[in-house]
């Protein structure tokens, strides 16, 4: 790979007012995408998990800001001396750990020219392109998806940020004019309740306390031996809630959880929230990316009648962090809990300010790079990538099936394999699944993390880079069973 | 400018699998490049604000996502015929309107390698460089801006949610409980109540809404002449609310209001809140930068004993959008409000996982582009370069107060200023200024704002752009004059 040490750059200097000339723009240009072209390349030479100690950067940069400008040149050849060593490679395609992303150079391209625009979308007016791409973009990925014209997109930076204000703009849908009097000092305020699984994402929990809800407010149902709410668990906390005087407002399902990718039931959760009133809220914040498949389409059965769905395209459609979508029903609500129009705001426009539907003020230019990763993979492109993800997850859990010394912890549902070492002859095998992980981690040939799963110490693999091969998944599985030889060897000369 | 309709770009079409070749990476990678350097080089010649009606990009996009990928040079090719049309120019010299901003070429190329990195740091294991540059850089801001080391810099995407979290570690701060039992359905719940001053940002009344205190808790303290708040009614404000059984616990200062860069007197305010013990935030998201000029220091005074402070790289210090630094002294409070650490994300390290910290639990790499501007341009040529914006908002104020036709109405603090056109034999003189400014505006010369003070309408002229010069303004200026002279001129012919 081509070091900026190398590559002799000619000296860059910061002009005395204004910025870098056109000339040294290009040239510097030039050379970083060349980087990123060789970087692409030569992935697979990097250590997946950076083999850094911590403080190693810290301790090698300077303490304080630069008094006089630098050599561009130099700047980047401490990007290669100081910054890479330090980089975790989420696209080294044996990134296996947390959920496997990657971007593609269509979703790169889009956020270089955004950056280059730097519009604010904050009023139509100050960014008329950024309002209706996305408008358009997301309105493209909602049919792909296979979801009803009912929902409209909205784009977040997170979908930690589109499950809060989903569940904000149920909290306005109650009748108890909160975004007036807030909840404090109301003896007439009773307890508000919020719903979703013991398998549930983090932000759900964090939605709720930023809320001022607080952790009494999140009532976690048991999900079944499938890592799956239990619908009739739901219904008995929701009427118990009821006759107790509390106040449900909302349920938080997932297609695709984070441990293992389970699946709530969300067709039978439909009709508990319709009875109840309640507003369903559906994280596919990681699987909705496989709704575009035909196949997996009945695994988002009864999301056609939730109230509103995440899903990130930067998790598992190519697109560079951060681009969430919110699909949500009742915009309304949303502009209700958030529009505030000061008078340095106000325009005569008939039209979408996007600032009216969110805490941020401003919003990047996101779309664009979505815009980009569409058209140039298409439908099809796209569709085929993520078959093929779940093919290699399919071929590894049939391999640990087949085998003794392994077994699956968790169903396969799309791109995501939870499993673990279980050879008779070992007694603690929490301790031996925790050894393999970490001793693969730090060799730097792959990057696995894990869950626990009823107790048990579980490691997660999960598939979804875009230049992930069989042969990816052939050296982690190798990777895997030398590892355990190697730990039952030492067990067997230890006795 | 070369367009690439002209440019006759070679077919680029996805592969099968996997991602763009690195051939053609580079090719339209480079393409890309000079794209945008013929676009910085040309800006002036495209019309500020973008002169399409609503729906036009809409309109003529399809309505769905194509089936087959296309070629990317197409997609290109509709940046030109499409996308440019709609985006108003943020980086053009003339664009006055909201607070001008801009990015610098090395803090374009910052967010493009951090596209192509695509760190998630929600771990420091998932991300080193990127938890520990954010540290650093962070570091090297809050010594140029001669803030003390209690201050601890994280970075988050806008001011709206620095300032959000601040209100949330002020509100973890209290001895209530809220993040365990929450706000509603508790008698014991005294009325909680925030304050800023009615020139604040809209952020701080947002942020209240999110986090359920509702409008009630905020009390907007009024003003002074100068449009800055009242510390003794600061004083008296908190004393009754006290008296009446309320919980006063945080005040949001600003320096640089939006309307006017108006700088409330932190130092009579803290101790105030000293007294009270209350958290005082400031929000100082755009003149915060200015604060490494050694002559705004004094600007900035009591900022030293405050409890929390936001400031916006990406507003004035040629970072692109998004980047707001959140400086706290309380960190313990942040991640006492925010932690939650789910099984998959334990880890044995005792390092800073920055998921900690915030709403958010992956962040992008952003500290790369802030690294990249402070070397580029170091202290002296980021000072000089806000210390000229500054100049030129003081030469404006300069000809406005010579002149018998315009008058200023607000202080000129910083690089914003904040006029009117009075000529004597005009009355309705704020038809007369929304009607100026919208010519203006509707000619794409230039792109001013508005607000309203003391009932007035008012505009405003934000200077900010890193390319700006002396002759922008005098344009601008011109612009104003010659469009009051034909205002006057048609009321005469009407007479």
């Amino acid at each position: 790979m081509k070091h900026y040490e190398e590559a002799k750059l000619k000296e860059i200097l910061a002009p005395a007012s204004g910025d870098m000339s056109a000339e040294d723009f290009r040239r510097v240009g030039h050379e970083i995408i060349d980087w990123i072209a060789d970087y692409s390349e030569n992935i697979e030479r990097f250590p997946v998990l950076s083999p850094v100690e911590p403080d190693w950067l810290k301790d090698n940069l300077p303490k304080s800001a630069p008094e006089n400008g630098e050599d561009f040149a130099r700047v980047l050849r401490d990007v290669d001396k100081l910054i890479l060593p330090a980089v975790t490679h989420w696209n080294h395609p044996n990134f296996h750990g947390l959920f496997s992303t990657s971007v593609s150079a269509a979703g790169i391209f889009g956020e270089l020219l955004s950056a280059a625009f730097d519009m604010k979308a904050m009023l139509w007016r100050t960014s008329p392109a950024s309002t209706e791409l996305e408008e358009v973009t997301t309105d493209w990925l909602r049919q792909m998806m296979n979801l009803d014209a009912g929902y409209k997109g909205i784009i977040y930076d997170t979908a930690s940020v589109s499950t809060l204000h989903a569940i904000a703009a149920a909290r306005e849908g109650l009748d108890l004019k909160i975004r007036e009097f807030g909840m404090s000092g109301r003896r007439d305020l009773p307890l508000l309740r919020v719903y979703t699984s013991e398998q549930s994402h983090s932000s759900v929990e964090k939605a709720v306390l930023l809320l001022g809800l607080g952790q009494k407010s999140l009532v976690k149902i048991p999900t079944n031996e499938r890592f799956e709410m239990d619908a009739e668990k739901l219904r008995a906390a929701i009427e118990a809630d009821k006759r107790n005087g509390c106040v449900p407002f909302c349920v938080v399902a997932t297609v695709g959880t984070t441990s293992t990718a389970s699946v709530d039931p969300v067709a039978e959760i439909v009709p508990v929230c319709e009875e109840h009133a309640l507003w369903l809220h559906v994280d596919a914040a990681y699987a909705g990316s496989a709704a575009i498949v035909p196949e997996f389409q009945p695994l988002f059965k009864g999301c056609e009648r939730a109230d509103s769905l995440v899903t990130n395209p930067h998790k598992w459609l190519f697109t560079p962090f951060d681009l969430s979508v919110l699909f949500c029903r009742h915009t309304d609500l949303l502009k209700r809990a958030f529009a505030l129009v000061p008078e340095y705001l106000k325009t005569d426009e008939a039209v979408t300010n996007q600032m009216d539907y969110g805490i941020q003020l401003g919003r990047r230019f996101r779309a664009l790079k979505l815009w980009f990763v569409i058209r140039y993979f298409g439908q099809s492109g796209l569709i085929e990538r993520i078959r093929e993800h779940c093919r290699l997850a399919k071929l590894l859990a049939h391999w640990i099936e087949k085998s003794d010394d392994w077994e699956l912890v968790a169903p396969v549902n799309f791109a995501l394999v939870c499993f673990r070492a279980c050879p008779k002859t070992i007694e603690n095998l929490d301790a031996l699944n925790e050894k393999i992980m970490n001793e693969i981690n730090a060799s730097g040939e792959a990057y696995l993390s894990h869950t626990k799963l009823n107790d048990k110490y579980t490691l997660r693999l999960s598939i979804g880079n875009i230049r992930v091969e069989e042969r990816h998944i052939e050296k982690v599985w190798n990777l895997l069973n030398e590892n355990l030889a190697s730990a039952a060897e030492k067990r067997s000369a230890a006795l």
